[in-house]
């Protein structure tokens, strides 16, 4: 029984361990967004190329932490329930290192963009895209250290306002460009930058169905929307003001 | 000694058993891949239609893969070596499913793009890149099947000539904005489904990279290409052939 304890002990402190080097790393991934995009909205060429070939500490720490995982599991043997929680952390970290990816290409678009004449009219969405994106990037880490599922819900529900977001700014660079044939590059630059935008948050919302899934044990990346808001929130309404 | 033999003849059986159920699922994403590029190409809705609304067998399948992989490893508790693939295989299975997600919106431009009127002029430039990721989407499930790590490597270095055609289209596409900016719209359309052909094309590269990593127990997926093939190819020429 002692030696079972201590076993346990000895499990908690590792998975403990592999916790923060996750927390570590969607920090770095975190601020890396946040550079990026203020690099676009405040056209800083310098700041831009901070972002751009700087993510290899990012990439050791998705080989370093899968390696922990598969290390403790070979240790430990843990049973199938913990052995879920190790298996979502395997894919949280790709889902991190791959936002990692959408930051550096946002900031390669913003170094290109800060050297021409700004494209006018748009930076209040843009703007307002990223501030949701950023968000949800954000509320996903929150939920990820607390192992906060319900929080973890909130979050998939909030994806369809990304999309609509991200769909309105669409039609606005459309217009955009028809109205202005000769900046199409700049303007089709922008909306790439957007493109990436929409795919951080929808890696935080990969991520957030992994969080769900490490604490309940259920697996809702295909579930019914529905059903799940409906086992979480016994009041419609609060699934209605997101 | 024995035991020790039974134990191993069970656990290869269910790996063998997980590794069928990934090409499966395989098949399946390929499939969906090549009828959506088709439904676009050819403009039939209707096979269009019969793509959309249809990945719910892929998704159950990621999720039945993943439960497969955790009883497997809490039931045979296998060596860090054989973890290692486990693992690998939880990370391509995510992949497979998301290549499925990017057929679908394929399918779903090519539904809207069918009712317009045909954007003529990049025809050609757009079959060739579904061409392109559509072989590599099959060499690389080929590599899977046949844990083919030389072939893995090989499917990673022609990545470099998805990204050059997909560039090239981007150019043709601009163009076509800039000389009828009254039919943006659509271009844009097929800009997104030539933006899905290139994710199709680097999922697969990193459905190769699992697969390195699964056979050599090497993580390549960061590591400085140069090197990965001066291990693979004594003759440079090989990999400039590509």
């Amino acid at each position: 029984m002692e030696l079972g304890q201590h076993i346990s002990q000895r499990y908690n402190e590792e998975l403990e361990d592999i916790r923060n080097k996750v927390l570590k790393m969607g920090g770095i991934v975190e601020s890396r967004s946040e550079n990026a995009i203020k690099s676009l909205l405040t056209r800083d060429t310098a700041l831009a190329k901070s972002v751009i070939g700087s993510d290899t500490i990012v990439d050791l720490m998705e080989v370093d932490i899968d390696d922990d995982c598969i290390q403790m599991i070979a240790r430990r043997q843990p049973a199938a329930g913990d052995l879920r929680l190790v298996f979502a952390v395997g894919k949280v970290i790709t889902d991190l290192e791959r936002i990692g990816d959408e930051a550096e290409k946002i900031a390669s678009y913003a170094k290109k963009l800060a050297k021409k004449k700004a494209v006018g009219g748009m930076h209040a969405e843009l703007a307002h895209l990223s501030e949701l994106a950023l968000q949800l990037l954000h509320d996903t880490l929150d939920a990820f250290a607390r192992l906060d599922d319900q929080q973890a819900v909130t979050i998939i529900t909030k994806s369809a306002k990304i999309n609509q977001e991200f769909n309105s700014l669409s039609r606005l660079l459309i217009t955009h460009m028809m109205e202005d044939s000769g900046n199409i590059k700049n303007v089709l630059r922008i909306t790439w930058c957007a493109r990436s935008l929409e795919r951080i948050a929808n890696y935080s919302v990969n991520i957030s169905e992994h969080i769900v899934y490490l604490v309940k044990g259920k697996d809702i990346r295909h579930a019914n929307i529905d059903e799940v808001l409906s086992e979480y929130f016994d009041d419609e309404n609060h699934a209605l003001e997101l």
